[in-house]
């Protein structure tokens, strides 16, 4: 059996930790100088491990295993969110870097901007071939505004080339990653084996009425955009629970009324509302009911509503093989102390799962917190994590 | 009976047209330079008509009836909201100064700033003794930030004083006004007297949730402020219509979800949300149900709603006497083609009628069109205005 030196293991995360420290947490955007002083950091530990370190033109750093044979790819991605956790993602990479120095045959990936500073999942879709050269020209960052080729450029990887991935090198992907839910907290439990990546679709809803003020318009002759959008969310609250599994999530994140003023009966709403889960059937019968309840708006009320896809991802299941080598080593080492479970939030795995065998690990985050900078979880978790992902290896390396 | 040279009347109006003219309206917002222009060539036309031109340390610019006797106040104000229309409050004033030109007893005034770009009816407020030097001290440009100080320093009026009215002096006030909505218009009539001018009741409602990741937190396990918030939206839908008057008006301006992302459960929802009417027991009564739906949310919800009052206004009602006169003078120039109606926005009039007997008459608004460069009236619909006017204000002199 492998060892794994959980020791260096939690010394390497805990160094990753201090490059761009915000708090307890750190800030690493995307091709920020910490975030590139990050990937340097983790090409110099990738050279220690005896793996050969390269970075592509998207930013993507890969630790190739220079043995024959099949390869694991094993990784996550290390930039964060704005003054965020210091494990998601890092986790996944450094817990990498544990099963290469323990000698497995594994290469190790951090994908560039699974956080979506720039755009979603740049690194892992270039990986995969998916990224076009347009795109990296149309993509700005998302708060500031700067264009990915200048982005780029500053950081040094303008006119790098950006090699796809060889399926038919690596017999799968594994990514250990925090659960960034209390799922296994409240279940008191210490490790989740990933089912899948649920899909998200993503929809803006956009209702139309007339700009009027709100002293001269008698509540029958107003078109209220804003109180019709009010009337077709409390609609989807009331209808979307008799329709959805028991992993369905929906929620509405922005509701804006045009022009927002206190005395302006709101001449246009606009609406981000998304729903998650891991079957297309089920998907694909939320949004029948979504557009039912939008119709319905449509013929009583007098704001006409519209409906426009932002974005309709595929929900990606794990491997068979690869998730019942999880859970044995989850058994073998954790005994009744894991579960089953998809996964709400959406990884790199999801991509690599296109071209190749792929499963995740789920460690437990405390209070559920992440995107933040009070993001944690226990050292003996981490510790347990890796361990588990290391046996799993082996034990699927095997099969 | 005076004569109003009606034809003088509309030139005035074209004239104060083209200061800050921007497309078919203007740009005049309060102190800006086409606002101090428009001033000095309303105290020109003042000296003109034989009234004493005066203007005070909040812009309010007076002109006063040199005679002996009982006087009239007539005007309204002449900056504009942004971009805006080039009748309101312009039309009150160019029509007290319309009167004064036909020989009647008559200060006609311009009331600094109704429009609100640094506070809440600054001017009236001032020549009524109820604006503090503090409140001056901490006002600011609701949209560019400019300290109110600054701002009238530019304009040459620091240091001037600011003396109240003598209600002793005046018999009442008149304001012409446009309607700034659509009953006239859609009744076919051609001139409205006001009966009352509506109090506004704003709030605030802010809602405590926990902001979580949206893929990661089951419906559950949420506490969404966002959706609390849809919720007691819809709840204030279903039960006002149960409890308001004719023309009781409600209105959500703006609905704020904090992070306000796509994939983040709203952690805070804030609403602002108002409603008018004219009855000071009917306001008291929504408030009631107002605060029987937060409790009632409270009690059902995960995520507590608190109410915050931000202003709580008078409803001000009309003089009786000076509104018979105003009907029995539209009755005599447009029979049959007038209405008695409350009106739903602010005006100067509301302050005024604190101190002395106050009337207003409406002209109808082509579309109900106003704060937009847009609006308008027909010359024939302001010509009437200001001849009922004037009409009016010799029947309530001799009454």
């Amino acid at each position: 059996m492998a060892r794994i030196d959980t020791d260096r293991f939690l010394r390497d995360l805990h160094e990753l930790r201090q490059i761009g420290r915000f708090r307890t947490g750190v800030h690493r955007p995307t091709y920020s100088p910490q975030d590139m002083q990050a990937r340097r950091w983790l090409m110099e530990r990738m050279a220690e491990c005896g793996l050969e370190p390269s970075i592509d033109g998207i930013g993507n750093v890969l630790g190739r295993h220079p043995g024959p044979g099949p390869k694991l790819l094993v990784g996550s991605h290390i930039e964060t969110q704005n003054e965020a956790g210091w494990l998601d993602g890092a986790l996944g990479v450094v817990a990498g870097l544990a099963l290469a120095r323990a000698g497995l045959p594994v290469d190790v990936v951090a994908c560039a901007d699974e956080e979506g500073h720039y755009g979603g999942f740049l690194g892992s879709r270039s990986l995969l071939g998916e990224l076009s050269e347009a795109e990296i020209d149309a993509a700005r960052n998302r708060t500031t505004g700067q264009p990915l080729r200048e982005a780029l450029a500053e950081a040094g990887l303008a006119g790098l080339p950006r090699p796809a991935l060889d399926p038919a090198r690596y017999k799968g992907f594994f990514e250990l990653h925090i659960e960034q839910g209390t799922q296994l907290e409240q279940a008191g439990l210490r490790a989740g084996v990933v089912t899948g990546i649920v899909a998200i679709w993503q929809w803006k809803i956009v209702i139309e009425g007339q700009q009027d003020h709100a002293g001269g318009t008698t509540m029958a002759e107003r078109r209220d955009a804003g109180l019709t959008a009010i009337r077709l969310l409390a609609a989807i609250d009331a209808e979307f629970p008799r329709h959805v599994g028991e992993r369905t999530t929906w929620t509405t994140g922005r509701i804006t009324l045009d022009p927002g003023a206190p005395s302006i009966i709101p001449g246009r709403a606009e609406i981000l509302f998304q729903f998650r889960d891991l079957s297309e059937e089920k998907l694909r019968e939320l949004e029948a009911v979504l557009r039912r309840l939008i119709q319905e708006s449509n013929r009583r009320e007098r704001c006409p509503a519209t409906l426009h896809a932002l974005s309709l991802s595929k929900p990606a299941l794990c491997d068979p093989t690869m998730m019942r080598c999880l859970e044995e080593a989850a058994e073998a080492l954790a005994p009744g102390a894991w579960q089953r479970m998809p996964s709400g939030a959406g990884h790199d795995a999801q991509y690599m799962a296109r071209i190749m065998p792929a499963a995740m690990l789920f460690t437990p985050s405390i209070g559920g917190i992440s995107h933040h900078w009070s993001e944690d979880t226990k050292e003996e978790d981490l510790v347990l994590g890796v361990s588990i992902l290391g046996e799993a290896a082996e034990r699927y390396l095997r099969a």
